[in-house]
């Protein structure tokens, strides 16, 4: 049987809800005061969630201060206290729902944790909004 | 692979455990001080799960904002402030334990909710007991 | 300078809103959904705050497994799984909001802690909404 | 003796922290990445005091839900999903520090709230970085 | 379709992480503060969870209050308090890691639990890192 | 009117509590399980207020980001992931309650900061249990 190692991290960023490929009416129809052209943000609360077995000689999955590295380096150093639609690669043209951000991070964590333990993560947009990926 | 939004809602209610087909000493010795006549309650918090793929327009599974409307026309506005063996059809004949609300509240939100969709609830009666339906 | 020391608690409630001397659709105008015949009810959280300065031998201003002892039998188990306006003495005439809930509990704890020592109380009725007693 | 009542709400805006008699240089130097010419963003969660005696009738210092409107109508409606910097009146000429908000949403609600009663505003930026005002 | 009812319990303990085939430095290496000479603690936060269909006279999965006193018996009484290196027969020969904890604890649950339930463990040992068990 | 900034850190440490001129059977009966000579530990939380007004230029009362960094040269270097009783200065001979850790806290920021801002400390030894030093 697995276990799954879990840390919390968290990052600040602004943001704004739009599809280019729509006017200014149809944004504000769909997407509501997310749609705002002056960008509002969020307290991003993320959770990362790795899982395998516990090597013999350490008892860990992971080391879990490895995991917070490689959060911290790769994932809040590039988004926390950035504007996501204007600072940031991943959403130059990707629309900056909550569900795409977990999936723009778990991609980019997949390629830094062995491939031998499975990836999961949960994203806190608000206290009462997240999202979980992947998620069967 | 699919990814869930969760929202979560909360809600007031008083209830009581009781099996009416048992006298009240057995309802006594099975529920304790849960099945007290007079009632007693508590803040429920639910978190619904919705699990899908986003959409390409929108990158939502769901808006987010629909779940949340939803929840609060079919579960919140019934049971919120209301004596759920009083004042609910749910639990006419039914105790209302947090089993048995989760699944009532899971019944509720399934036909409302596009069929495509996987959906899950948790329930918390206390903020140390809580319930998660379905659980594989 | 004095330090104060804090222990939560909790305890599950059933209640209504009522003012005996107005009529049911006063009381349904004052108090709204709060006032419903049969009843509502809350997960209480409980804070109390015991103020005075550290006994030189033991380094406690009271041992908090005492303040919890005076808790659980002077308001834990007199409120604990019960109906307010029905199973209390202290609210068979006055109405339970959460101010006279705390101020009630207050005088109760109060004949209980050393004279010495201040006292304060905090409770919660829901996450988003609570008072402090007494407060300058 | 007086109790105080408290009400917890939420908004999210973006801001950015900027001293426009200073130079790029230094704004960056004193407020680091917070002064990130592309905004950032946080999930603010305020909490209202209100201090009084409850009255005899109706056991409320205040009516909770009346409170809770005022904070809607005159604060989030005002600060969610927005730009603090550039959506708003109040910031249009002074930096958007948690201390400064705090501030703000004090002036705007005590003229909104009974001059009998005292006001305290508790206003969170972030899980771990928060202000009280006044504080004594 | 199974639900899942949880209960949430807490236990304080000291313990360093150490592998005895190890010198002090590849110890120090390898677990940095956490393999202190001296001990460290933790207020650790246990959620179990017990996986079946509700009874149909009871509505419960399984009463939550035997499960409450289940834990507290089996898990809270040996571990609170107590020093995991020093004081548990568990942790003699084995690296106190959390992951290890956390599958010590199914191990004593899953005799005390009903084999037809399914069983899992969630074991926070600080706010921001935890493990799950098992998990697929 | 003044106004409080608040920052919050964490850090976790073992202990005893013990009072060296009493014996075993003494220390047993006033300390509990607390008094465990192996040791026990916990997750201390702790928040730091500073009271001031905030500066015209910078809107700060005081940078949180000092603020942040002098708690963890001065308190979190120093005791997280410590034995209190054998690994610090500060309880060789003092009684390591969460009342005393509150005042040796707040003894070693006080040189730190700026003597015309008044400051607080907030100590949390568990979710349920914790001090405020000052208190009036």
């Amino acid at each position: 049987m697995k276990i799954a190692i879990c840390r919390e991290e968290h990052f600040n960023a602004a943001h704004r809800l739009y599809n280019p490929e729509w006017n200014r009416e149809k944004n504000r129809e769909i997407f509501g005061k997310c749609s705002n052209e002056n960008f509002h943000g969020h307290n991003y609360k993320l959770i990362v969630k790795v899982i395998g077995t516990p090597d013999p000689e350490t008892g860990y999955v992971m080391d879990i201060k490895t995991l917070k590295d490689i959060i911290r380096k790769h994932i809040i150093k590039r988004f926390d206290h950035k504007n996501l639609n204007l600072d940031t690669e991943a959403f130059k043209e990707k629309n900056p729902t909550v569900e795409h951000l977990a999936i723009v991070i778990w991609n980019m964590l997949r390629g830094e944790i062995n491939k031998k333990l499975d990836l999961k993560v949960i994203l806190y947009e608000t206290e009462r909004n997240f999202v979980e990926y992947p998620c069967s």
